[in-house]
């Protein structure tokens, strides 16, 4: 049953999920990476360094949580626009409209007389075809407004959750040195359990999914790091 | 003209526009806030500000732009391995694959007679099939993978000039006190031209998006400052 493992696999990688990934990839990257710039500076401390860390996850967590909510709900007004533009439409030009359905059914090589059963018969239920025009048309799926919310808060909140890691290190060690040291290792077991998990989730690929994770966090953390290096 | 103008709003808020709003709105955002958190500590200097805003615009375009890349890369593997299915399923349990296309249409409400005709013509053609399945039963949209390294470079490029604006003022004058004075004003003029341009292309109330933005940074930075506040 092919089909069965299809819907399993869109129905495990859930919004949620997806909030998680989004919030947790960049938290594990961007703080570690700034902490690992700062420990490079030579007078610095491990104080400078959580300081600027939870500063940056604060921001951070802000500008991703709170953008995207404000995101989601300018993608529900939009999809609220056009939706009754299509509903205006298909009272005031119904026929434009059928010619609109059936162009959609041509773009995939049908003919209009193979296709005008389902523009007729659509043309007899305005809400299904609005509908239809709102996916097939306009590609637009319905946001869900209340999923805004949650969405903002788990992916700040894993941000968050991302950016300690990194950070505990610099806590509970004396020296900005040790920190890093301490922070280096942490992280990157944090990121390639984290790209495994992902992997798992969304890819065929998990252990090359670890590869990339850990990739990305190092690369960003030795960029932080030279250029730290350079100029101060 | 109704779709003449649907037509054209689709156009300009094109990819390249998208990712550039990506990028910016983060750039001006986090490095900004994390300056400002900064210029909160008693002893901190515009040399610490600058480096770690620095390292912060570094690590913040690779993870957004290599992150970003790499997760293309990923969605396009899903689309091609997804294709691959329907293709092998089309070939072999056409059958099952038909009735997977008229459930498509049932759920607009359109019977199965209504349907035969479309079911029937896609039928013949395997590739619009596949087409047809991929979009409309799967919702996948195919992933352009030539776009995913310009994706990544729009996003980097514009998180790094957003970044650079609230840290110039830090790199020209002598204290953080001023510093923070000048980037306060000269981000916040930025983020309301920026939401404002944003609303613009993707909204119907870019004032409402230009507050929106200001808003969001302004936050971002009292909490960051707040923090480091507390902290240090």
């Amino acid at each position: 049953m092919p089909r069965k493992r299809h819907t399993e696999r869109h129905f495990t990688a859930s919004e949620a999920v997806r909030d998680i990934v989004i919030g947790m990839s960049d938290g594990l990257t961007v703080p570690f990476a700034l902490a690992a710039g700062l420990s490079g500076i030579a007078d610095s401390t491990p104080t400078i360094i959580v300081t600027a860390g939870l500063a940056e996850i604060a921001a951070g967590a802000i500008a991703m949580g709170l953008g995207g909510y404000l995101a989601a709900k300018s993608d529900a007004e939009h999809y609220a626009r056009e939706q009754r533009r299509e509903q205006k439409e298909v009272a005031e030009i119904p026929e434009e409209e059928m010619e609109e359905v059936a162009k959609v059914f041509r773009g995939y090589g049908l003919t209009n007389d193979q296709v005008a059963p389902v523009v007729h018969a659509l043309s007899q239920r305005p809400k299904a075809w609005v509908d239809f025009m709102m996916r097939f048309e306009l590609g637009l799926e319905e946001p869900k407004p209340e999923r805004a919310r949650m969405s903002a808060l788990t992916i700040g909140g894993a941000y968050t959750a991302g950016g300690l890691i990194p950070l505990m290190p610099y806590m509970f060690l004396r020296s900005a040195h040790e920190g890093l040291l301490v922070s280096v290792f942490v992280t990157l077991a944090a990121l390639f359990v984290f790209g495994y998990i992902k992997g798992r989730f969304t890819t065929a690929r998990p252990v090359r999914s670890a590869l990339e994770t850990s990739f990305v966090g190092s690369l960003a953390a030795g960029a932080a790091f030279l250029i730290a290096k350079v100029i101060a």
